[in-house]
């Protein structure tokens, strides 16, 4: 079931070429989990690229994946709290609500409805094979593996058809759950008619971040610097980074990972390579390098906060935005269910 | 997980003293798979209990499970004329679609949605156990379970709970499903605040009829009586029907068990004791038992057969009342789908 990285990774470059001669043709889903507020590894990571996608021309459904909160944990608590600021994270980074359809889950219940035939063309042997499922289960420390985690990726599968998304931002962990996504398509195709594209792949090429503790950032690792943290927040984050004890600074991430973890940070912000950025710092030690760092991460994130406090000003703007993109995604999955239903023959 | 079925049973008594008592207390969910005409078994088994019910003042919500069709075959074949002819069954033997709300799966988005949260209530390692699965996973012969069929006790607990149906009528064989319901809302409950009444069996007391071949009853082995069949259909089938060659007939299950299947047929049509018809027919043979279960039959399923060509006559009439039907399930699970995103804090 799993394509191989590297076979994605060369029809990645394709398919970029393809994006940027006619971005129109592209239709991309992508989302998040509404868990906590996203951080700068969210930033440079994913959010970074589909606001490039969205100015290049590509449509986005943007998808807050409210369901998907509870296959890692027993309870929905302060999800209402957390959509909020998964949209306010959003718009402040600039994905414009006039262009991108922006919606959750939960209000969609004809998206939803994909996930019954979809699970009728998966085995449970290919959902119990699924790596990420596997790695995620032992990831969330559950002592039992409840059913929506069991069959998320299918779940996921109706998020990307359900809008006939064509193109799907993921990491080289996530490419198994396109791939499932791919098997769903083909084969209701082969069964019913053909309905559905098998969306592509887009790689992201994004560096990961560190977290401050020197492991992969993580909202749940406590370890982040949120997109939404003051100037303060963000140079006492910093100043508690891990580093080293070695004064000059260079870039090295084989053996030295948080420092080059950091300057690839500043150098992301500063739009520059992170070997240009430690010769500036030099000699000068863990205290300069956080300096320019500190410096770097307010200077690029200011409009991006004040953005988003604007936004937080006005929660019942907020709220519409939502409640637009609900609306215009329940016309989407109306339809295509509708289609659904008719090759299925359940007309009536 | 599983009661046990004779503490099911004897709580079945009182359930059935507090229907009679005050049946519009209660609310039922039952249904069928629309995988072919329904047959005698079904009449005795089930369907007549269900106009029994009605007739005493209790709601019904009769459920066309269409998607359930899929647990077991890899595609909808005919589902379009396959629901027509159970909803023209449905309405021959005497469901009244005044006071009865028949629905089919797939046109009730909101209802499917509760699959969702409630995959969440449940382990993977409880699926697994649920012996009705295995046995059906045995039964079809499938090489490998589909993902619908490994959750279809969870979609079943959906059908139960989005219409707050607080009586099933089941077989023992289905216990199983009903107590995963049960857990699934004492679960729901527990989590997000008390929505869900844990639904009763309302154990199934009729005795299953054989089919022609001496197995029981059913659509798949080709071996039964449809209610919808021709007086001559009927009178070859029966024609046909294994019995054995001693020539005096008396009602004895255990060692002769298909001329007692025919002795009990005839008797449920004439609403009399299979001991009696048994002295009847006396040394008469098989050839005798035979014709008096045709005419027996027969006199019994003229009205329902009649009823029956009558709608049949009018499809139009039998879409509309399926369609009413679709309209209020969507209008009661909309509301329920609404409270639950309430206690889940998804109320935006």
């Amino acid at each position: 079931m799993t394509e191989s990285f590297s076979a994605a990774r060369s029809r990645g470059a394709e398919v970029e070429r393809a994006v940027e001669s006619d971005p129109a043709a592209f239709r991309v889903l992508t989302g998040d989990r509404p868990t906590g507020k996203l951080h700068i590894g969210h930033y440079f990571g994913s959010l970074q690229n589909r606001v490039r996608l969205q100015r290049l021309g590509v449509e986005l459904f943007v998808l807050v994946a409210d369901y998907q909160v509870l296959t890692d944990r027993d309870v929905t608590e302060a999800v209402d709290a957390n959509v909020e600021a998964l949209l306010l994270d959003y718009l402040a980074v600039g994905i414009d609500p006039g262009e991108a359809v922006l919606f959750a889950h939960s209000a969609i219940p004809a998206l939803n409805q994909l996930l019954l035939p979809f699970l009728s063309l998966v085995t449970v042997a290919e959902l119990r094979r699924n790596p990420t499922v596997k790695e995620e289960i032992t990831a969330s420390r559950q002592s039992s593996v409840s059913g929506l985690m069991f069959t998320y990726p299918v779940h996921q599968a109706a998020d990307i058809l359900f809008c006939h998304a064509n193109l799907v931002p993921v990491g080289k962990d996530q490419l198994p759950h396109l791939e499932l996504t791919r098997l769903v398509a083909r084969r209701f195709n082969e069964r019913y008619g053909t309905l559905f594209a098998e969306p592509d792949a887009l790689l992201s090429k994004a560096p990961s971040l560190l977290g401050t503790d020197g492991q992969k950032m993580s909202k749940s690792r406590n370890n982040a610097i949120p997109i939404s943290a003051t100037a303060d927040e963000t140079a006492a984050l910093i100043r508690g980074a891990k580093t080293d004890s070695e004064r000059d600074i260079h870039y090295d991430p084989g053996s030295r990972p948080e420092v080059s973890s950091l300057l690839l940070l500043a150098a992301l912000c500063q739009d520059r390579e992170p070997e240009a950025v430690a010769s500036d710092i030099g000699g000068g030690g863990a205290g300069a390098l956080k300096a320019v760092v500190t410096e770097s991460v307010n200077e690029y994130f200011r409009p991006i906060r004040q953005a988003r406090a604007g936004f937080a000003a006005d929660p019942a703007q907020v709220r519409d935005i939502l409640r637009r993109g609900n609306n215009r995604a329940t016309e989407v999955a109306e339809s295509t269910l509708a289609d659904v239903r008719e090759l299925m023959g359940m007309n009536y």
